[in-house]
């Protein structure tokens, strides 16, 4: 089972980096599987912890995909890293084991501590719609054009009927991200053809 | 901004009815809008309370809407109601006033009492797979049987990525209520043709 989090991290220079991620619970630790090369895996092999924010801000989510990296933090209790000031909670935690294939690492993580600052306030479609969204924007290089616009219409229906206005500027964020894609590929297309 | 929630009503012989629902916060206010009838909709009249359980077992969305409505329950706190047993939080609500339309009025209900029992795990993907799966099947006599299968398999892909025991249990549940209604339409068209 798969839970989708924002995992943040610090350098050597403290310099916080925030990325969403695909967290696993397992036998009381948290299972990381960063890509190599990536920011996150490199913060934790050099300072040995991390942050996983339990958050539904999802604007931390479709940010990160459309390169609004920075979201405010505040420091964390038991490690000298820190965490999303809009998390509902986080889980502060120590690397243990590094294993795994080179491309992609597995790191088991033990919790030194579990803050909790807001309640869960129920399931939201829109929410969910865009964390959807931003998976797919995560992969437009993959995809082709027609599947892209197919699920977002899809999708669409969730964000007309229940999402907030927070909802509402992530899903802008994923659209705009869609079509600036979508423009680039056309420039290269007519480019490539004019030669 | 609609949160899908499990409400949890008691009936004059304090017999727990469970059904889930999607609520609005406005103004420091839980906003329910129960279709009548209803037992949800009699149940708060009578009683003046309902508790919103904010839970992500998704079995409970989808037990509900194919027949099982039977959950562990445990006594509220400040209200002569009942919370469900798996909620990460719960809002002991009062009714505040009734009014709007008569086919589905709007309950403004006030909070005398919030608990927390649990920290909130991430999103998951295959958890609003079910959610849309289960608004799907609520809906079944309304849609096309195209529809409903074209949505089942874009749904199907969180499942099969990201869903636990729970989710796939909830996830079959659905799939046989879907098959069932299916196989009824089938039986009702046979028997018109053979008239």
């Amino acid at each position: 089972m798969i839970h989708e989090t924002v995992v943040t991290t610090v350098n050597r220079d403290g310099v916080v980096h925030i990325a969403p991620m695909g967290v696993r619970y397992r036998d009381g630790e948290v299972i990381l599987m960063p890509f190599r090369p990536s920011a996150t895996l490199d913060n934790i092999v050099a300072s040995g912890h991390a942050v996983v924010n339990l958050t539904t801000d999802v604007r931390v989510f479709a940010g990160c995909v459309t390169g609004r990296r920075d979201w405010p933090t505040v420091a964390a209790e038991r490690i000298a890293g820190a965490r999303l000031q809009s998390a509902l909670g986080h889980l502060e935690l120590v690397l243990v084991q590094e294993c795994g294939d080179e491309a992609r690492p597995t790191l088991r993580m033990a919790c030194v501590h579990e803050g909790r600052h807001a309640g869960f306030a129920g399931f939201n479609r829109a929410q969910a719609a865009v964390i959807e969204g931003a998976v797919l924007v995560s992969r437009l290089h993959l995809l082709p054009p027609d599947k892209i616009a197919h699920e977002m219409a899809y999708l669409q229906i969730a964000i007309d009927k229940t999402a907030g206005p927070d909802e509402h500027e992530a899903w802008q964020w994923l659209r705009a991200a869609i079509a600036a894609h979508a423009a680039r590929r056309e420039t290269t297309r007519t480019t490539e053809e004019s030669q």
